[in-house]
């Protein structure tokens, strides 16, 4: 088999960005901005690299959009007690008040992609990309470069 | 079910770029500018609007890569001798010669993705991938977002 994931991959990618800018654009947040508030909605106190390894993004995007993040009052940044050069960062009370609002554009987006499919053929996908982001997550991109 | 497809299909993403960036270097070529020099591989003379089409990118994005790839010298733009304001995109001999390393490196990472995996997962997982695409394709964004 060799059908194009890449490009179905990048279309869906592109289409959920362009959605989430249109969506969260009433609540003053990026598709960016989404993902970090999310993590930390779930994971208080996770230090900026905890979001750059969750994201798989680079340190710079991170650091970017946390900035934009606390100049919004979405997030604030801690000293860890324990050791002062590990910033932790908390989502503040502006922050967790979206969260329903979040919720409800995120499952929108989730089931507009499967409405209408069979639901066995969904979990089935869902697992294999699962199974596909662990492989991608530890990869060195030096191993599955062929030599060519 | 509500899991963070968003979240698998953006590091599926990413992941890919990175992939594609790293390999394709030797090539003198961009992720961005590849899946431009694949379509036009099975679509000698499309427009420039049908390769925006394609790929579900803007309109600037697609200018700024086929500029680029006119200046490497991988494509040429010859205009269409019926309407004339209409420039059609050819690849030229130099993108034609890589044509047999890009599947390659395509056909790398597909393997990558699905190495010891099961193949009927694999399966549907690829057709289930291409429905979304098709739903994505022609979404009005305004439909599928709820009022919040």
């Amino acid at each position: 088999m060799h059908k194009r994931v890449g490009r179905m991959i990048s279309i869906l990618y592109r289409k959920n960005q362009v959605y989430l800018n249109t969506a969260l654009k009433p609540l003053g947040l990026t598709a960016s901005e989404v993902s970090v508030i999310i993590h930390l909605y779930k994971n208080e106190g996770a230090s900026q690299e905890d979001v750059t390894t969750y994201l798989q993004i680079d340190k710079g995007a991170t650091a970017r959009v946390v900035q934009a993040l606390i100049k919004k009052g979405f997030l604030r940044k801690e000293s860890d007690p324990d050791d002062r050069r590990l910033n932790r960062l908390y989502p503040t009370e502006s922050a967790t008040a979206l969260k329903p609002d979040i919720e409800i554009l995120m499952r929108s987006w989730s089931d507009f992609l499967t409405g209408g499919l069979d639901s066995q053929a969904v979990d089935i996908t869902y697992n294999t990309l699962e199974e596909m982001v662990k492989k991608v997550e530890n990869a060195e991109f030096d191993d599955i470069r062929r030599k060519i």
